[in-house]
C-alpha cells in the first residue's frame, strides 16, 4: 500500500447508533490521530452484528463515497475473537476494519483490489472495542500518510470471498421506510418485476412518478435496486423489513 | 442577491433521520465545496415528506440561529418531479432547498424577504437525492461566497405563500416527547388555555414551575407554544402525535 | 480552577436524541465561542430526565476519556428551578452543567475532586434550554481558556454527594440491547455471577467467548459490568431495561 493518497477523508460505517456512546469515542481519536482529516458519520445503523448483509450494503454506498475516502468500517461481532484486523483497496477507497465479509463485497467489484493484514498493535486493546482501540488509530494514521506495519494478504482469502455477487434480499430499511435490497441496480433490466413479501412491483425512476401511496422499485441513489412507496414507507405498507427475500422476475420476451 | 454575507454557518434542516446514510453524504458535498464552513444537524427528524408541518417547525427554529446562518432545508417528497430549487432569504438568513411551501414561513414573517430560483445544475443529477447532488453545492458556494447562477422570483408566487400565519396542530415531538405546535408564543396571551386532546391545559414559565407529571403550555426556546409534562412525556400522557389539533381558548374578560 | 488545561476537547453528554433540535444549537454556539476547540457527540440518550442514573453512566464513560476533556453534561429536568449551574474538576477532566447529582459520581471518585458555582449569566437566558444559553457558552470560554466568574464551593455540598458509590441497577442500554449497570467492573470479582431478571449470568472475556445466544456478564469498554447476548440484544432476551434491579453473587469460598 505504499501509492500515495491525496486529500483523504473518513466515513464511519458501524452498527453503533447515533446516540452513542461509541461513535464519539472513535472520532476523538481519529481527531486526535488523524492530524484533521475531516470525517462523517456514513451509517451507525448498519445490520447489527450482519457483516454478511452489512458488506452488500456498504459496496452500494462506497460507490457514492469520493475517491481517495477513507471508510473505517466496524460491523464486528466476532471482536475479541480470532478474526484478523484488515485493510481492502479497492475502487479507489481503502477500508480498515475486521476481516470477517464486510469488505468482501468492495474487494469483489474491483479486480484490482488488494488486502493487508494489519500488524500493529495499540498499547492498550480491550476486548470488546477494537473499533474505538486499534481500527481507529489506524485509520487515522493511513489517512494522514502515516505508515502503519502491514503485510499484504491475497484477496481471494478473505472471509466472503466466495459470496455471491448480490444479495436478494433487503439488507436496509432508512427512516423513511425505503428498502435498500442486495440488487445492483445496473443489473436489474428497466422493465423487470421485483417480487416481495408476495408483491409485484414495477419500477419507476422516482417517487414523484408514480401516484401516492404506490410501492414500485428503483435505482437508488447508492446504485442499489430499492423498494420504494411515493409518500409512505415501504417497510410498513408492505410489511418487510431486513432479510425479506426478494425475486427478480423478467418479463418473457 | 449580492449582499454580502459575513461569517457563514450551515445549519442542515432534513427528515432524513441521523443513522444515515443520507446526512453524511450532503455534509461530505459541503466540507469539500464550502471551504470549511462549519456545518451543524440542526434537524434530522423534521416531518417526514410533510413540507408543510416542516414550515411551521422551521420558522419557529430559524429564529434561534445566528444572524447569517444558512439553513440547508431538505423535506423533498417532489424530488425528481416538476417544483423548482430556490434560495430564500428572510430574517437575515438563508435558505436553501426545493419550493414546496418548507420555506413560505419564513418568507411570510420577513416582508423584506427575497426568493431566487437556483439555474445551476451539476454535472450529474440523481433523480432522488438532490439534497446532495443540487442543494448541497449550491449551499456550499453561497456559504462560501461563491457565485451561484439564480434568477430573482416574487415572493408571493412561491409554494405556501397563502397557508395561514400559524399551524393550530402538533408539528413535533422532540426526544423527550414535548409536542411543538404551529402557533407562535408571542401570540398568545399568558392566561390563554390551550386545548389538546380533550385536556385543558395552562401557562407555565417552564417545567419545574409545575408539579412532576403535570401538563402545561409555554413558550419554548424556538418560540413555538409547546405542550409539556413535567418529569414526563406529553405525547404518552396526552396520547397525541404529529398533527394532533390544538385549540387556543381566551378566558372570558 | 486557575490550573493551566492543554488542548482541549468537549464531549456532550445529555438526553437530548441524536435527530435534533437541541444539539446542534449547543453545537453552534461551542463552535462560536470556543475558537474551534474539537466537539463529540458521547451521548445523546442519558436517562432522560433521570440524573441519578446518568451519573452513573457517567462516571463510567468519563474514564474512557482523553486527560484534558471537558464534559458539557445537560440532563437537567430542573432547568429554569432554583438548582445551580457548576463546574466539577475531577479525573483530570472538567465538567460543566447542573448542580443536580450528574456530576456527583464522578466527583466521588476522586478524593481531589473541585467544584464551582458558576456565576456568570448571558444577556438572554431561556426557561428551558440552559445547554444552549449558559452552560454552553461557560463551557466553550473554559476550553478556550477564557476566564469565567467562578466561585469555589465544597465538593461535599453538590446534590448527590452522599449517593452511594456504585448503583446495582441497569442505567442504560445501548444499540444493540447491552445492559450497562452502574456496578464498577474492577470491583466485582471474575468468578462472580451477576443475576438480574432472575437469570444468573457468569463473566466471560467478551462476546465471542460464549456460544451465540448465550448471556453473560463482562467488564466493559467503560469499565462498568455490562450483561450482554452473544449476536443478540440483552434488553430483548432477557426481558430488562433502564432501572432493572442487579445483584452480585459471589460464590462461597
Amino acid at each position: 500500500m505504499s501509492c500515495f493518497w491525496g486529500h483523504a477523508v473518513i466515513f464511519l460505517y458501524t452498527d453503533f447508533g447515533a446516540e452513542g456512546p461509541y461513535l464519539a469515542q472513535v472520532q476523538a481519536v481519529l481527531a486526535a490521530e488523524s492530524s484533521g482529516v475531516p470525517c462523517f458519520n456514513l451509517l451507525s445503523n448498519a445490520p447489527a452484528g450482519d457483516p454478511r448483509r452489512a458488506a452488500y450494503l456498504l459496496a452500494g454506498l462506497a460507490g457514492a463515497l469520493p475517491s481517495g475516502a477513507l471508510v473505517l468500517g466496524v460491523v464486528d461481532p466476532g471482536v475479541g475473537g480470532e478474526r484478523l484486523p484488515i485493510v481492502v483497496e479497492a475502487g479507489g477507497r481503502r477500508f480498515v476494519g475486521p476481516d470477517n465479509g464486510l469488505f468482501s463485497r468492495v474487494a469483489a467489484r474491483d479486480c484490482a483490489a488488494r488486502a493487508c493484514r494489519i500488524d500493529w498493535r495499540p498499547a492498550r486493546l480491550s476486548s470488546s472495542f477494537h473499533g474505538r482501540d486499534l481500527f481507529a488509530p489506524v485509520a487515522a494514521r493511513l489517512a494522514a500518510g502515516v505508515d502503519v506495519p502491514l503485510t499484504e494478504v491475497p484477496v481471494s482469502g478473505l472471509v466472503g470471498s466466495d459470496w455471491p455477487d448480490e444479495l436478494a434480499e433487503v439488507v436496509y430499511a432508512d427512516a423513511y421506510g425505503n428498502l435498500f435490497t442486495g440488487l445492483r441496480g445496473d443489473r436489474v433490466a428497466d422493465d423487470a418485476i421485483v417480487e416481495a413479501g408476495g408483491r409485484r412491483l414495477h419500477r419507476a425512476r422516482t417517487f414523484s412518478a408514480v401516484p401516492v401511496g404506490e410501492a414500485f422499485w428503483y435505482r437508488n441513489s447508492s446504485g442499489l435496486v430499492e423498494i420504494a412507496v411515493n409518500g409512505g414507507s415501504a417497510r410498513e405498507r408492505l410489511g418487510l423489513g431486513v432479510g425479506a427475500i426478494v425475486t427478480v422476475l423478467r418479463p418473457s420476451p
